[in-house]
């Protein structure tokens, strides 16, 4: 191999391990921390980001990166040292633009805003956070600055979450979206409601845990090669490709939830067990877009975990756990309670059928943001109209509404649509395994999930970030990222279980 | 403050970041890491390392020190300024010393005598470890050339654990004691055994885990700053004086020793919360030397732990807790049982009164070595003739004998006296202690240790790193280390409970 690949590997090796420290101290922070153990975590957090941010844009890194560009200019571009070439150069160039006091301030407002925001919220009082939202848009709109013009100035923001992929792709995706779920939507809320009651009776936690924990053993979740803790928020996070975390969260309102979660981590989890282990320390390792990723979660939390073959297979036992709670509840109409549909004002909480238009709110907000086109004084009222034209409710305060999410208050404009790109790529993965994998339903109703991860694995996972996420969706759908499969999918499901 | 110093603090503040990220990955490693976890873990610690010595022994770090040396030469010694300049300046030039190729073929050579010493051990087998310990023997002789030639060659090692103490002071010191151990020894040995079996019953492991929780949370272990978790080896981490862990183990073979363990650490935790917050992220941060930690663990597990007061205010409750296992056993009867005396082959395993001689025993043989003065090949012989001489038994095997500690195979030679010597300063400290408050007796005997704990964080804690050890040791107590109050206290302890 060439030996200045061989020092760039080195280099980037380390600047890896840097962040997989952080990603270790973070986790402890959510984790385990004692109260009082914030402040010098932060510190040591700030410091190690410091030191991987110098170590990846040294000048040594760049002038390697220079010459390695030359010399694999005519290798295979799908060799894996071309891929690594290319993303490395990518970040590195994405990196060098942003100038580091830039960065301090950004991480300053943010921290402020953040702050602000939880006091706003907690009060449902906008207009506490409002001016910190105005200072974090600017910083947003100069961050695009350090950029060459894209097609729309919101291409800048997208593409640190989804590499590659366009504003006008993903507008044109969602407005093929929309009127089809506002729709289906109408139709939900005017037919019959289904029961799901005995959902939010008391449930055990530790035997809901446990039996979240036996469903994702059968998936495949390798427990030699990670964990499960309790969080206040759950997450999945890879410390290598042989430590792959997950936490959840035991909700006594809705204890069900944690069947979902569990599912949902598991497939960022399982995603990130699947790459491929020369990738380690480079890179090409970690899934290789948000989108991507969330297609992995919600693959297994929805296609497979919401859904009826699934349910044939683990009901019974789950009847057996909880023969009271249970008592008189058919596997139809436990199936049709954790598929209801109801408008909602929370995103996190929202259904199936609701969600992808909580992402299309926020949205078509960001980018009227970034093009300077709405005031943050207005945000409140624009939300809440949004939220009646979409899902036919409005909120009753800020903290139901505009301050619901934290993404803002830490400069994150541009990561939401990945939640809602992240369910299209599921259901067109799907479509293709379905086709592959001919008696997939009948290995779900088996409890057989073998077949499924084996698929994932070697068309989607193994790959890590050495396709961008258009590219690996084309390459594995035969098309690139479309809203038909989703809309087909959604109208079917629904229009079964709703008789619509 | 002075523009370099606060430069230098800016530089070390972000070494002892990463020493502190890596204490944060090594407990994890210990506590939570999955099985497979470990080859990545070793990598990301291996960078932090390097980064870490990097940063310390860079140029800057030099020019700065020579800088302050002299901008502080008239300072008060005893500034805050001077001493960190002070212990700053010998770290580096420690560091600057030994060569990094040195440091990458010494943890290669470690990592294999590591590997040897767990075969060697399970297989009882001392030839297999016998090659690797030569070789780490011989690298510890190439380390201690790289410095200045001291009064003897173990100096060199002795003062990486406990700056300033040379070998001549440790052996005068063990000189003194050994006769008077092996001498109670033999008196012990041979007065009447007290009875212990009701120690060793079934007892629940949460209850005992939370009774030693209750009895640390007494004595003052701050739980905001802290927790405890399972571990296969009881230790204690501070990643900041806000965050002091500590882990214990439940033996079932010996389930009170969790009491004693859970007592031991938070001895060394309470030291590491103690410390002047001012001195974080400097080289003053952390406790002064190994011996006066293992004062600190052992007065709580020694001094308090095992004495009678102590245990008149605690009986009543452990005799609550396990009404059966503790049926008909007196106060007394327990108090004599958690102290008796029995020559064993285990170091970790050994009672107050023999402890020390397994000390003495590994010291003599580490000097003989650093001196050339004995063939590895012939240690195992060593060993056992030194137990048979100090503690009249021999051991059966190697197992049990000189490859039960594994010290040796990471090369911490000039290790092992510390623990003694932190037995001597224990004591001698609370000679000390017993004068400045006139009824600690009656406070232990009413569970009250603000007092103590106040005394410990005012003479001992805040200071940090900014006395060395027999400095500090002078200043609290009025003379440097020495046996005497150790003899007295094992003579009359012993003498009541074996009627001497």
């Amino acid at each position: 191999m060439s030996e200045k690949l061989n020092q760039l590997k080195e280099l980037l090796g380390e600047v890896s391990d840097l962040g997989k420290a952080a990603s270790v101290l973070s986790w402890d922070q959510q984790v385990n921390m004692p109260p009082m153990g914030g402040e010098a975590r932060g510190q040591q957090l700030a410091t190690l980001s410091k030191i991987a941010q110098e170590k990846f844009t040294s000048d040594e890194v760049g002038r390697l990166l220079e010459d390695l560009k030359a010399e694999f200019a005519s290798a295979d571009p799908a060799s894996d040292e071309a891929a690594m070439i290319r993303v490395a150069a990518r970040n590195y160039d994405k990196s060098k633009r942003v100038p580091p006091e830039f960065v301090a301030e950004q991480a300053i407002v943010s921290t402020k805003a953040f702050e602000a925001w939880v006091e706003a919220k907690a009060k449902s009082n906008f207009s506490i956070f409002q001016p910190h939202l105005e200072r974090v848009v600017e910083l947003v709109k100069k961050y695009i600055s350090f950029f060459p013009p894209a097609d729309h100035p919101y291409d800048t923001l997208l593409d640190d979450y989804e590499p590659g992929m366009k504003t006008e792709e993903v507008k044109a995706i969602f407005n093929a979206l929309r009127p089809k779920q506002v729709e289906l939507i109408k139709a939900i809320t005017s037919s019959r409601q289904v029961r799901d009651d005995f959902l939010f009776k008391k449930y055990n936690e530790a035997k809901l845990l446990a039996f979240g924990e036996g469903i994702i053993s059968k998936f495949g979740y390798d427990w030699k090669r990670g964990r499960q803790d309790k969080a206040p928020h759950p997450f999945e996070t890879a410390f290598s490709v042989n430590d792959v975390r997950i936490t959840t969260r035991f909700e006594k309102d809705n204890p069900m939830a944690v069947l979902f979660s569990t599912m949902h981590e598991s497939g960022h989890a399982m995603y990130e067990q699947g790459i491929n282990p020369a990738y380690e320390r480079t890179p090409l390792g970690g899934g290789t877009s948000l989108a991507v990723h969330e297609s992995q979660s919600r693959m297994w939390e929805n296609l497979v975990g919401r859904s009826l073959p699934f349910w044939e297979h683990f009901f019974p036992a789950l009847k057996k756990t909880f023969p009271s709670q249970l008592d008189g509840v058919s596997l139809k109409t436990f199936y049709k309670a954790i598929n209801k549909v109801e408008p909602s004002l929370i995103r996190v909480n929202a259904d199936e059928a609701t969600y992808n238009l909580h992402i299309m709110l926020r949205l078509e907000l960001e980018i009227a943001m970034v093009e300077g086109r709405v005031a943050i004084k207005d945000l409140p009222e624009l939300w809440n109209a949004k939220m009646q034209e979409y899902l036919g409710i409005t909120p009753p305060n800020d903290a139901k509404g505009v301050l619901q999410d934290i993404h803002w208050s830490g400069g994150a404009i541009g990561y939401f649509s990945t939640y809602a790109l992240g369910n299209l790529v599921s259901v067109q993965l799907w479509e293709k395994l379905k086709k592959d994998i001919r008696d997939l339903d009948d290995q779900l109703r088996k409890g057989k999930f073998d077949a499924l991860l084996g698929w994932l694995r070697e068309k989607v996972h193994v790959h890590g970030h050495k396709y961008d996420p258009q590219d690996l969706v084309q390459k594995v759908t035969g098309s690139k990222i479309t809203p038909e499969p989703y809309i087909h999918y959604l109208t079917k499901k629904y229009g079964e279980i709703y008789g619509l």
